[in-house]
């Protein structure tokens, strides 16, 4: 009886660990989510079960609940249970909440790191999160947060790292760079890409500065997924 | 010819990626940093070269332009060359620097991410850097900034993201949560944790408040490298 949460990486398969594939090849039962390269559940035993909980279009969505209720439940009929994630589990990935739930039940768990989206998907895009003497600070940040959100976290005005990276942004863009340009450390000159589908086949990038890019990303269909990088980092390895 | 910047990942050689992996089975040279499982090099084909280019105390330490040499010339013969480094290349380990010389020589590249220590360390020690409605930002910071820092770039007692991770900050702790405190986000109830030696089997970790973690590093003997993280976040799984 164990749950092990498994980051799957940000999409292309070979950026999973071994110790995640160890995992999934050991696996009873295997839940996953969106935004997983499906060729990685290949690698399940032949008699794994496999249980979509996504958000797959025109599909039902399973709410958090449902899918902490299916953990404890396989986990209790003494099953070795994979949670796949995309990216890692504790990075806007809800991982702390199904841990708490299989505490309440005294359901022993494991966390397998992945490779973040946060930090990947611009490197792949040859954009360090670091670079000395440019960017000694990053943050990383939703452009998606919970309605009920506690009044003292900090808004996107008030970030002052050297670069900021924004998940689950693109649809708010406007927005988020109206709040961008509130802090004095930023201005319209502040480079700014935009990568969707990262380390992928489809992957897009787009590069601009806080006064072009929501029309650069208009121009060029940019949708979600996809992560937004604002600082000197951007342009310094061209 | 080719050079492959490697992420080794924190610690556990079972955290590096399929695909960092594959690199280092088919490389002809091997350049590696100290904080890798070494372990890994036991992978590399047998007529590989293996060159060590980390600080190991009581040897010379290798400056950066000597490495960038080494990169270039071993690539300039015509060699596979793969870069390995601690974690993951673009979080404060010098990748940009690096692909930058060796796009000076022309020289192809590629990057390979690796499980950075900042959000692995931390998470395997049971603390998520994000936490739905506890925090939906959190940012990376070095304790430890070059001498010759542009003064544009932000102050530790600026950084106002729900969740603080610091890397090399331990010589300097005291320092640090002096800093901290500055922000009126921050006070002394603020939880810390300290974990040292991170997913390695000498893994230590200390937890306290900004009041008492100084006190409490120097009675565990706590010493580098290790990693600082201050927010709610720290308690938020037990
Ligand atoms: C709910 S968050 C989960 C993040 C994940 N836990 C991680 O560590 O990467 C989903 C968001 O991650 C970002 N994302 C994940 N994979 C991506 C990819 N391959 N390319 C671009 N963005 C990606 C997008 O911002 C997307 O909306
Ligand atoms: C020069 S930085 C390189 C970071 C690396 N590129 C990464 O992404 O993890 C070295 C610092 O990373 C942190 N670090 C690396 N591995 C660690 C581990 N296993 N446990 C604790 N801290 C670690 C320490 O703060 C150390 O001083």
């Amino acid at each position: 009886m164990k749950v092990i949460l498994v980051g799957a990486g940000p999409g292309d398969e070979e950026l999973i660990t071994l110790k995640g594939l160890n995992a999934i090849k050991n696996a009873d039962v295997i839940v996953y989510d969106d935004l997983i390269g499906e060729n990685l559940l290949k690698y399940a035993k032949d008699n794994a079960e496999l249980i979509y909980v996504g958000k797959r279009k025109g599909k039902h969505s399973h709410k958090q609940e449902e899918i902490n209720r299916i953990l404890v439940e396989k986990a209790k009929e003494n099953k070795t249970v994979v949670r796949l994630k995309g990216g890692d589990s504790f990075i806007f990935g809800r991982g702390g909440e199904e841990i708490l739930e299989l505490k309440k039940h005294n359901i022993p768990y494991e966390v397998i790191p992945g490779i973040t989206s946060s930090i990947a998907v611009p490197e792949v895009a040859d954009i360090p999160l670091t670079h000395r003497k440019v960017a000694t600070s990053f943050t990383v940040v939703t452009g998606h947060e919970a309605e009920d959100k506690d009044k003292k976290q900090v808004k996107l005005s008030e970030l002052n790292a050297d670069t900021i990276v924004i998940l689950m942004g693109i649809t708010n863009l406007k927005h988020h760079v109206a709040e961008l340009l509130k802090n004095s450390r930023r201005n319209e000159q502040t480079p700014v890409a935009i990568i969707t589908n990262g380390t992928k086949s489809n992957q897009k990038i787009v590069k601009g500065t806080l006064k072009n890019i929501v029309k650069k990303a208009e121009e060029n269909d940019i949708a979600p997924p996809g992560i937004i990088v604002i600082g000197d980092v951007v342009n310094i390895l061209e």
